[in-house]
């Protein structure tokens, strides 16, 4: 089995030869040769030329022997098509200077055309694509609603979500309005990217897991069975869902049309599985820090995940949250060779 | 019945008149008065000069009718006692300059006595109490060693706890030695509270979710099991356990010897407690950023949460993590209404 029949027989909880394992944020500055391009060009320059983007996606690949490849590009390129103006500002991450705080900035935004507004992610889409040459899938993904909504309202990262939360509770038809906007662009910027060649989508919604079950139910809930509903009907290729925290959610995101659901390291991976249900796929969880202790413990640590998953066809080894920049590029290595090493034969 | 009888009878599970309330960070600075204060006094002044910190522990007491009193304290100034330095930077919050890095740093820490060491806060209790005069329980607190320990190795606040989760795998005989001087720490200033006069005492465990529950029993559990052992034979006061993102702990948290569980927003309360088992109280759990909202959609959140309690002996009501800085005033006036106005008879 090359990566590309393993990844996507696991999304399809069909029997493998062995666990498949990808890394999220797996093109990334633990990498020296990230950290090289990054010295002559800025996030947003690697992003928007597909060249670069498409040499950042293979590094990994390149490093280490993993069974899928992720696009390089940013959740936030997407809101920036819609008429944000973005900018990663040093030491304080992302801003959007111009936050959405009234009706009237919901009405600006425009609707994206991803072949025009986002053509660089899509060239670096076909570009990686004709390297991959089908050994190994290409993931695409995006956003989902909820972070961005989050996002563009705090006009960067937040700790409490004071802004979000307040337009979410005291402007609610204003607020589906924008998720609704947001939601329509995830579908075209996902449908895109699957045009383009990806041969798996996944939307992050990375903080979910802020919200209490019944504010996710109430606000964010139609939306995201939208995005799986609709992506569902028009393309075939599997789709993800991962956020973090969202242990209390599962039972929520059991009932999209997604056909793997990504768990972080808070809750074990079987007791994650039976709420989700078997009827998906499962992809998680190992805490991006033990990669800071050492290979034996990495070793191991995989093995207690594999354990849960038990040889049941579905699991997707992964990171329950991106991979950290100070990360030991030798840990990793001793992460991909456990789950290589350890993985049950699923028949 | 007052807010003593009804706050202790709600710990013990007995009948109340009404749902005991009370607001994690209750004083602080969304308050003028507290403001106001602040602006002669730094936040330490305020801790360590006993008539300061009881004016303040007294200040939420004046503007709403809560059924318990905190004292006004940091769980910061523990480790300070222990021989850390600590200092409160203007916009970075609490920074340890000597974080704890080797084995070394635990063996110059200092073993305290409450009375000399942390004077301050058992002379506030006890200005507090005469003033409340049995009308009102003060709340006695500390932090737990998990979350001190993060502070005293990271330096203060963190985001991915790398230095404290490495430290933890990596030296873990140290890490458990730190965490036995921490936990011998915690025993003696919550003592040394109960003697002083608290009528509860609540440790915070805030950053306990930040680990996987493998991670939670192996390397934080047993010391927070003999906190709660400890502290159970020693005093007859309640005891209350607090986290956040704790909803895959509480199978954990159940087996302490504490007689109340604190949970977060992100489980609903009725949930937990099935979880946590009907022989333990429940506070909690409303987000504290729904004070931001309308005093109608306060009411409504109150209500939800009063109804998953379902009139059940044993609910103390209060958010889910502190109040926060920006909330405003009347909203807080509206939630304590709503509490009373709503709160079942618990027969």
């Amino acid at each position: 089995m090359n990566g590309t029949h393993r990844f996507l027989s696991a999304c399809r909880r069909e029997p493998v030869d062995r666990t498949p394992i990808w890394l999220m944020r797996q093109a990334g500055r633990y990498m020296p040769e990230y950290r090289a391009l990054r010295e002559k060009h800025t996030i947003l320059e690697l992003i928007k030329t597909p060249e670069l983007a498409a040499e950042v996606t293979m590094q990994p690949l390149q490093a280490f022997d993993l069974d899928a490849a992720i696009i390089f590009a940013d959740i936030l390129t997407l809101p920036e098509a819609m008429g944000l103006s973005l900018e990663f500002v040093r030491g304080e991450g992302p801003v959007f200077h111009q936050p959405i705080r009234h009706a009237d900035d919901i009405q600006r935004l425009q609707d994206i055309d991803p072949e025009s507004a986002l053509s660089f992610t899509m060239d670096a889409i076909r570009l990686v694509n004709r390297e991959l040459d089908g050994r190994l899938p290409l993931i695409g993904f995006s956003g989902a609603p909820f972070t961005l909504a989050c996002y563009t309202i705090e006009g960067g990262s937040s700790r409490h979500f004071i802004h979000a939360k307040t337009f979410m509770y005291r402007a609610t038809a204003d607020w589906h309005r924008l998720m609704e906007r947001l939601t329509d662009a995830v579908i075209a910027y996902l449908l895109g990217q699957a045009r383009a060649g990806a041969a798996a989508l996944q939307l992050f919604d990375s903080w979910a897991g802020v919200l209490s079950p019944a504010d996710y139910a109430t606000y964010v809930m139609p939306h995201t069975q939208r995005i799986f509903t609709e992506l569902a009907e028009a393309t075939d290729v599997p789709l993800i869902f991962f956020g973090t925290e969202t242990a209390t959610l599962l039972p929520l995101l059991a009932k999209t049309a997604a056909d793997v659901i990504g768990v972080d390291w808070r809750i074990p991976l079987d007791e994650a599985w039976s709420i989700i249900g078997e009827d998906k796929a499962i992809q998680g969880n190992l805490d991006p820090v033990i990669l800071f202790s050492t290979p034996d413990q990495v070793a191991l640590a995989a093995q207690r995940i594999l354990a849960a998953a038990g040889g049941r066809p579905g699991h997707i080894f992964n990171l329950g949250h991106g991979i950290l920049p100070q990360t030991p590029m030798e840990h990793v290595t001793a992460l991909v060779e456990s789950v290589h090493a350890y993985s049950p034969m699923s028949t």
